[in-house]
């Protein structure tokens, strides 16, 4: 992703929700990374802690917590979001100097402000009068590449994304508002991305990990996927299998499409043998249904659906290099 | 829950996996529960360590993690459950005295022994036979009561379970084995089981605190639900609001049937207000989608269709009276 962002002539600043792990957030950070995402106060706290000084925090503002980014706004350089004129009234208020993105709605439909609306003006206007707050640009998320079907649809919304943001600062720049910054990213979205010409940084975070669902948008191989999470079967009858990883040790996140998938096994996984053994059938707290008999006391490595929730779900990675444990990173879930 | 197994003749040991609270855990002891129940061995060593002494870990035993399992039962009376040969055969390799039941299926279909197979009897008479082992006895689980479709469903359920240890038990008996305990439980099966003849004991969990999935099975009223979410609205538009309280708060269990509900929203829970006045359309990592619009700023309370996967998401309870915080309490949620 770093090789891919610096020909694209893009900043990357990697959002680390996907690992919430201090060693691989140094790692990216070695390799290019222009400073962090993070989506938590949490995960904010953990990184300023460990050293890192400069964190967009990729999640609209949450009024109700504004003595903690104060506290960690004088610690390192913390960008946050709005996309309400209550929430820059609200910074207003807070008389600290802060710097501040827009959230714009790429199609996602989720947060952000349309494009089109008063609001896409009237708030960077107010943000660049703003004696105390700095207006740091536009920023938004393609979450729906995830639902893109194929890779033109999903080059399609990439394309979207782009231009939400550029269509916008154009629109600023007539009305004599700068945007420094014009931030975007989703993991499918950048895997497709050829052309982010007018775009200053992008922000995926998946892709330090993938995972299963990564595997079927096709941003990746199974052999990409970096984190697996190990289960011993625990009961087996003619039916199927029992393991003990449930829906907390990988979620209850089924992906993409595929109904009566809840994880794939990877016998061996390591050794290059890509192809998926057995599925889960069912999850429940702790128990992991598997169609498949496998003997009692057999290890398996499952490649979770969607990393970011399963490892939320420990507070550890135990590194590998080859079979052999060679570090143990921490998870920093904390709430 | 106490008041019932007491009439129904039959001990409470509860399940502490859906709070996995020392505070509650010592709450429900003093209300009588004989022993707990735990689903990890991570949740045993943190109630052996707040002195819990006497645990069924209902869960078929991992024969990869034996290790820990003598080390705990050297420190309190720790129960552990089989359903294969090879689990016993593993266990007696251990030469450690530990409580053993067998573990059987009543129709659920996810772990446990057929009841009218060959190694129903087989496993009891050797667990009955071995110099270190001790035969506890059967125990079994109702999960199919959650998709059980109505008050008749649920007790026919109720009674599948009840028939299946108490048939098992006299077949057992008929071959002079004898079977000190017979375990049964699921909340939604307690809540409407009327006749528990021949059952010694019931190890219900999820009815300290209730959730959105009790509710819509009938086991209680949304006043009885003890544990609520709470969410800030960060992000108001047209077309609805996002809150601060996504997959990694909640979970993504969408509880029974309703496709398009991830929680409900009691705007004014505590007051008796019990109608639900949004759902949540949609989840992700750290955002819930609501389709009702509420103002920036506004803070909601949501009652989880799960409390056991919405509980471990988080590392304490806020402990209210009214709407005051009177106290914090830990829950063990370590992996």
């Amino acid at each position: 992703m770093a090789a891919k962002t610096e020909r694209l002539g893009v900043r990357l600043r990697p959002h680390i929700k996907t690992h919430k792990c201090i060693e691989i957030g140094r790692m990216q950070v070695e390799r290019g990374a222009a400073g962090i995402t993070v989506s938590t106060l949490e995960e904010a706290a953990a990184f300023v802690e460990a050293g890192f000084n400069d964190l967009t925090w990729a999640f609209p503002i949450i009024i109700n917590r504004l003595e903690e980014v104060r506290d960690l706004a004088q610690r390192a350089t913390l960008r946050v979001l709005v996309d309400s004129v209550e929430a820059v009234r609200a910074l207003e208020a807070l008389a600290t100097p802060l710097h501040v993105f827009m959230k714009v709605d790429c199609g996602y439909g989720r947060a952000g402000v349309e494009p089109t609306s008063s609001a896409a003006l009237e708030i960077p206007r107010r943000l660049s009068e703003s004696p105390t707050l700095r207006f740091d640009g536009l920023l938004t998320h393609s979450g729906h590449a995830y639902s893109a079907q194929g890779r033109d649809a999903m080059l399609a919304v990439a394309m979207e994304e782009r231009d939400a943001v550029v269509g916008l600062a154009e629109r600023l720049d007539a009305e004599g508002i700068e945007t420094p910054q014009r931030s975007v990213g989703s993991t499918p979205a950048m895997s497709v991305a050829e052309d982010l010409e007018g775009i200053t940084e992008a922000r995926p975070g998946n892709y330090a990990l993938y995972d299963q669902m990564q595997v079927a948008l096709g941003s990746c191989e199974p052999a990409d996927c970096a984190a697996t999470v190990l289960t011993s079967v625990v009961s087996s009858h003619a039916r199927g299998s029992v393991c003990d990883a449930g829906a907390l040790a990988l979620s209850k996140d089924r992906g993409l499409g595929e109904p009566s998938s809840d994880g794939r096994i990877y016998a061996d996984y390591e050794s290059g043998a890509l192809e998926a053994t057995a599925m889960l059938s069912g999850l429940s707290q702790e128990h992991g249904k598997l169609e498949t008999r496998f003997p009692v006391g057999e290890r398996l490595r499952i490649l979770p659906n969607h990393s970011c929730l399963t490892v939320a779900c420990f507070d550890r990675f135990f590194v590998l290099r080859g079979e052999k444990v060679v570090d143990e990173w921490r998870i920093h879930r904390e709430r």
